[in-house]
């Protein structure tokens, strides 16, 4: 027999149920089912003892027998209790018994994360609220024609055909992959085919790939220095070992002792360097090209924000010089349309595309045709071209309108980075002020600007700050600007 | 001076144009610029030639002044040329000549792909053509209400607040973490706070976070032989061990030589063991608690199908049991609502939220706030509940459907698995029989069974074929079911 009041239990039980969000009769049945199964587990009631009837229990609580019944199914389905046809239901032998974890205790030794994981977490490279002014990366979704984009995409819902609800095979949506290599091939000298092209969740997902692909474990990878974070992040991720080569006017430039060393990847960023706004010269590309043919490495580039040039026409893809087919080029649309897409898409040498197709499939098991469809017929239509058209205008605009403000406050007292493209500048501050200090400064009210420093992955060089005018409305861009060029003039005195 | 008629060059040129897609204007413009640009590179023009004026070119090529000017800026601003204000334009000093690439020469001595690379592609598991009779792991995408989902994407679509656009930063969309908890704390048992999960784009992104953080290149994770091959894709991706360990009916089962080993990551599926269909017992269950407790391992539970059950209701999570914060709980809405949706989840232990958190938002950069959105109402209005139950009640028929026939057909020949649940059966064969000979048989018909073979990394130890029924429309079943029975049966004798 049952050495103490089953009911009683379960009714103190029920007044501090964790069930209380459910409805009613579930929340009855998880309340009954969840008390006996405590009492079990915390040898309450121990293997053998027979359960009070359905019945009588369910009077004794004031449920419905029902709700009983399905209790004692639920926990007979589950092993913890054995029923015996005409004699009832008697608690199993559960094995060792377990108190109902009042507070988890870890009992693992080392520590929780692996090595791998402690260096992902060492250094957190997003910021937390990315919609303030001045955040580099982030473009104005304001500007983004929803309307046109949610009309197309209601297009596809209406009929919800089941290859674009499925998982998105062999690359992806086939008439965005051609759309893509045109548009490529068209605009940026990529030479390209439909086949090359593969459609990824984004940027991260495309240098996974790459980074598993290409790469083993602990071999080496080129990053620019200073370089985007988050590429690295990857790469760290997928256990490469880094080293920081310096980027100068003219692009990434390998030191002797770097060319002594023999990278597997190298990833630049070289039509418009991130964050310092270089463009990669011609002697420079034709350098690294013949470099990374003779060492056997892989150049990942990584052209993110190619669309964004406001004087002249945007300059070729290293991929449409390269001779060796040594090339993965990179594009996102999180750019240019808005981040949370997460389209991407690389360009792959045509012999390597179906081991980067089968990969991604297996790997990834991708998804999002139904965007896929959207966003082939947002730029088939126009759609996308009036789009670049009207946010290189805008974003010219704002850097305009910030550099003359900054200019006005700074003087000569600090240089602005010179591109006319990209969706931030530079503030190039002398190499004894504290940009981390001046970045600090701005926070404080409310101005999110890097500092270039902390892109360094060595010493840093070059002292100065990362401003995204992108995100920024025009209209307000004359009012932070002016503040953000005060904090620095105050700091630079 | 130019040692022959750039003029005639270009005009030869035009004709193969790669350009011509481009409007007309557009594809004039390339065809000169490329056509340049090839001379130099190919050195037909070498450092110091003059170029004709612009006007004297436009007139022999016959297109407007403006083009050819917009060419020579362009080549201007690529560094091929240069120009002397009243001179002239000049070919630039490029370096060394090298030829427009007739046909790309991969110089790379080693392979292509790294040692990592051609393990992931060594044994692709993907279907290329998913969408057809018996596919495992497909659900029917046409009972998906997707009408009451476009209306709920469009309530936001039509207001795209900024933050639904962005990415998604900490974790993922809020109202649908909370809503997940909830979900999870009363249908499954789990011990969760909103704070816990993380919204990530599927199960490959949620076992790839695990996989870095929790394990270090080299070390050891524990597989279910046979076992969910996609899974073992991302853990070989991130460069673990694999040690495949025996499933009995009762679960994943290590043999001695097994605990001899110190996994840092044990991938089971308790609920609905892939593909064999079996439950793990609750001795089980709380054996390997304390086994990995006792080791300092990870439990990764893929709980992928549990709302899939047609009698009784769904088991416990092994989270729900689990004393010692050691379990990782993963789900996904690919296999409930659509595959291509992308949407999953992971429950983590409340000390590791954080880490996981920046960890996702680093090498992952999530998206699809959207999605996150609208699912979160979908749940939250009840449609996710009666979509479940009207899955249940249709995957419930076709399996009914399904058994009567190959029962009729096969009789004792082979058994069936007994589990009611999930979006698949298994026959059961004698060892003597070839599974993958009677797949290939099933193939030729047009039906893609699995052989259950076929899902071991180890020695196959039983013999049998993985058959989603979930996929099949209810009244064809009886009709592909009976041809499968045939050709079971036809190999059998």
């Amino acid at each position: 027999m049952i050495p103490f009041s089953l009911g009683e239990w379960l009714l103190a039980d029920m007044q501090q149920s964790v069930s209380k969000a459910a409805p009613g009769a579930l929340r009855r049945y998880r309340s009954v089912y969840e008390g006996i199964r405590k009492a079990i587990l915390s040898r309450r009631m121990s293997a053998g003892i027979r359960l009070p009837s359905s019945r009588a229990l369910a009077e004794e609580l004031g449920v419905s027998r029902n709700t009983v019944v399905a209790a004692f199914d639920q926990l007979l389905a589950e092993g913890y209790v054995t029923a015996a046809t005409g004699s009832g239901t008697y608690v199993s032998d559960i094995g060792r018994g377990e108190n109902i974890r009042p507070k988890p205790v870890r009992l693992h030794r080392g520590p929780a994360l692996s090595a791998r994981g402690r260096r992902i977490v060492a250094a957190p490279g997003g910021n937390t609220h990315e919609i303030q002014p001045f955040v580099p990366g982030m473009d104005d979704f304001s500007v983004f024609p929803s309307k046109i984009w949610q009309r197309l995409q209601n297009k596809y819902w209406r009929e919800s055909p089941p290859e674009l609800l499925d998982y998105a095979a062999a690359g992806g949506y086939q008439p965005l992959r051609r759309t893509i290599a045109n548009y490529l091939s068209i605009s940026r000298s990529v030479r390209v085919a439909a086949e090359q092209v593969l459609i990824t969740a984004g940027t991260q997902q495309s240098l996974h790939l790459c980074a598993q692909l290409l790469a083993s474990p602990g071999e080496l990878a080129w990053v620019e220095d200073p370089g985007y974070w988050a590429a690295r992040k990857v790469f760290e991720a997928c256990d490469l070992t880094l080293r920081p080569i310096a980027v100068d006017a003219e692009g990434i430039h390998p030191a002797a002792a770097d060319l002594a060393t023999s990278p597997r990847l190298i990833y630049v960023t070289p039509s418009h360097h991130y964050p310092t706004s270089a463009v990669m010269s011609l002697p420079r590309r034709q350098g690294l090209l013949d470099l990374a043919a003779g060492k056997g490495a892989w150049i990942l580039e990584d052209d993110y924000d190619s669309e964004f040039r406001y004087s002249g026409r945007p300059l070729s893809s290293l991929q449409g010089l390269d001779s060796h087919d040594c090339v993965i080029y990179l594009g996102t649309f999180s750019k240019i349309l808005y981040p949370g897409i997460k389209l991407g898409y690389l360009v792959v040498p045509a012999d390597l595309a179906e081991s980067f197709k089968t990969s991604l499939y297996d790997t990834q098991r991708p998804g999002q045709v139904m965007l896929q469809a959207a966003l082939a017929d947002f730029i088939e239509q126009g759609h996308f071209a009036t789009h670049v058209r009207k946010v290189r205008q805008v974003y010219g605009e704002r850097r305009e309108s910030l550099v003359r403000v900054l200019q006005s406050i700074l003087g000569r007292h600090a240089k602005l980075s010179k591109e006319a493209s990209g969706m931030h500048l530079v503030i190039e501050l002398p190499d004894a002020a504290s940009d981390l200090h001046i970045a600090a400064e701005a926070a404080k009210q409310g101005l999110v600007v890097r500092a270039l420093s902390s892109y360094y992955l060595g010493q840093p060089q070059r002292r100065g700050l990362v401003v995204g005018y992108a995100y920024v409305p025009t209209e307000r861009i004359q009012h932070f600007g002016s503040l953000l060029g005060n904090i620095v003039k105050k700091a630079l005195r």
